[in-house]
């Protein structure tokens, strides 16, 4: 049976990724352990995922791709989407997930509830592993990579491609994934270290 | 692993449930095979179900009830939707399942997007069992169950308790859930007499 997810409160608890090593500590012994971060970015057609590891605040390329969901109705099209990213989380095993918020266009909410259909299927997804999760806006996304909340995706791929010196060329879902689980690193690398203004990202 | 979904064209291939016998045929062989058919209505708080036994046009109240996922983060209460929806497909073992299609208010995206995310799991959850799976439009439900598309909930209330005569009380979500499996149940009757207004229904 699936665990629960962790709260918050228990999210914020979590060890510090960056600690400081104990006074008098030797220097072999302050390694700090690696956490693998799944980013997932998810829709009903195309469902991007990216794996960094992350030690302190450096964060190192994995794995990515993408999950492809385009034939069949739509309830093929989630099952599709839910067993490719279980498969995705069986084989690569994370130690924490993050996904974007969602950015709905207030005029469409057809097209929401699509979205919100996929995206929920992602949430379940996790939910199952009980994972510590996580959500970002797309703006603190933005920010975490580009240093402004309102880069444009080119921008942001481009970062993405820099920060972690990617070599082979990845699907625009796959680099948005990665783009949030670089967000993610970066905020859990910040919680850490006590910065306070992002204490209430998750 | 999940079988899939069967396809819409297998659907409408479906022994029909009030097919005539054959020529000859003995009275007593041609008693109809009972159908169990699930009705689901999804929401991030409440998810109504409502289980009936179709035989030809007649259909029998069986069990109904309503999933609560008030509690927790969206993925927690997502879990929960899920995993009640297993269980009440692996415990009332239905033939076939039906889903109302959500109307979405065109202004309200952001509800849609979280409305979106709990129909999804139901979604998934039909889809897992590879059961026939089939979604009304609110007004063929009520066109189904009041004789006219613009019943208000009251009316339809009503007269899913008379037409299954209902004893004990039942929560609005289970008796959203009743409507849209009895008119599953009246569009699967009347496509196995060869209806052709509602064929293309499912």
């Amino acid at each position: 049976m699936a665990r629960r997810l962790k709260s918050l409160d228990e999210l914020r608890r979590l060890p510090a990724v960056s600690a400081a090593p104990a006074p008098g500590a030797r220097k072999a012994a302050v390694a700090v352990a690696p956490v693998r971060v799944l980013g997932i970015d998810p829709g009903s057609r195309y469902t991007g995922w990216g794996l960094l590891e992350c030690r302190g605040q450096r964060s190192q390329f994995l794995a990515a791709g993408r999950i492809v969901s385009t034939q069949g109705a739509m309830p093929e099209r989630l099952l599709t989407v839910f067993e490719g990213l279980c498969a995705v989380i069986a084989e690569h095993r994370p130690d924490e997930i993050a996904l974007e918020e969602t950015f709905v266009n207030r005029s469409n909410a057809q097209s929401a509830l699509v979205l919100g259909q996929a995206r929920g299927v992602a949430m379940l997804a996790a939910a199952r592993t009980g994972l510590p999760f996580a959500e970002y806006a797309a703006a603190q996304v933005k920010l975490a990579i580009a240093g402004h909340g309102r880069a444009d995706k080119q921008q942001i791929a481009q970062m993405v491609k820099l920060l972690l010196k990617l070599q082979a060329a990845h699907s625009e879902d796959a680099t948005d994934a990665l783009a949030v689980a670089l967000c993610h690193a970066h905020v859990r690398g910040t919680i850490s270290q006590g910065h306070p203004a992002l204490k209430g990202s998750w």
